[in-house]
């Protein structure tokens, strides 16, 4: 058994021994080592980001102290949804060992199918209706930001 | 010029202030008030998941106690990417309203097109390769879980 993926079971069972969520578990490698574990606390937590990748990720982020995990790995004891991946994405993981795939947890009652779905339609299709605003306003922080010789792009 | 996207607004601003992060900020709105206020602190906190959108998010679940937001709205100065519009998808935000669009966002730097992309590719496909990895014994936790009396839906 691989030592990563054990792991990942591990939290995914402790967040059904402790009631704190769906049964999934990530952990975060960086140089052979575990940095960032978690499992679902979207029930323990009230938080319903807090899923299992993006506890581990927030958790190596925290341990290394810088927001790109370039250098790292993410093994997750199931397929990530897109609100995962996406954070994967953002911090710049480039390869996720993945259990259990999302045909698996839709069976249990876990399905992602819809938001899948739902990225693909045009804004205006979606589920959540997305419903222009002040446009022109939200624009002026956008230049604020380009204005800002020392920002730091991410 | 609506109050809450004004509130989304300051927060976007507040961002670049303090050089906590992009121009990005939000709103989670409850019976007519504000319960969750959140900026991009990607840079600040180092953590890659702390987009305004889940920054906003996490704090309205804090404040009413629940990780289901189906009676919400979500105010962003800029539409979401896919990892915050799935946020707000599994904490059931029944509508979004948006300032800027991903185009405008492009424009200065920050462009989620390759995410929505790569989300449309199957797993193997993808920019992060997804691994199968010990999928057998990623599904004992579901199992348990399954057997679970008072586990807890989300």
């Amino acid at each position: 058994m691989n030592e990563f993926m054990q792991a990942a079971i591990e939290e995914a069972r402790q967040a059904v021994d402790t009631g704190q969520g769906g049964p999934f578990g990530a952990v975060v490698v960086h140089d052979g080592h575990i940095v960032g574990r978690g499992h679902n606390t979207v029930v323990g937590s009230k938080d319903p980001t807090a899923h299992a990748e993006v506890n581990a990720i927030r958790e190596a982020s925290r341990v290394l102290g810088r927001f790109h995990l370039s250098d790292c790995e993410l093994y997750t004891s199931c397929e990530p949804c897109p609100m995962c991946y996406a954070a994967a994405y953002w911090a710049r993981i480039p390869r996720i060992y993945r259990g259990a795939t999302k045909h698996d947890a839709a069976k249990i009652g876990f399905d992602d199918r819809a938001i899948y779905e739902d990225l693909a339609r045009p804004t205006v299709e979606r589920d959540i209706p997305l419903v222009e605003l002040e446009r022109e306003a939200c624009l002026e922080p956008f230049r604020y930001w380009k204005s800002k010789p020392d920002r730091v792009p991410y």
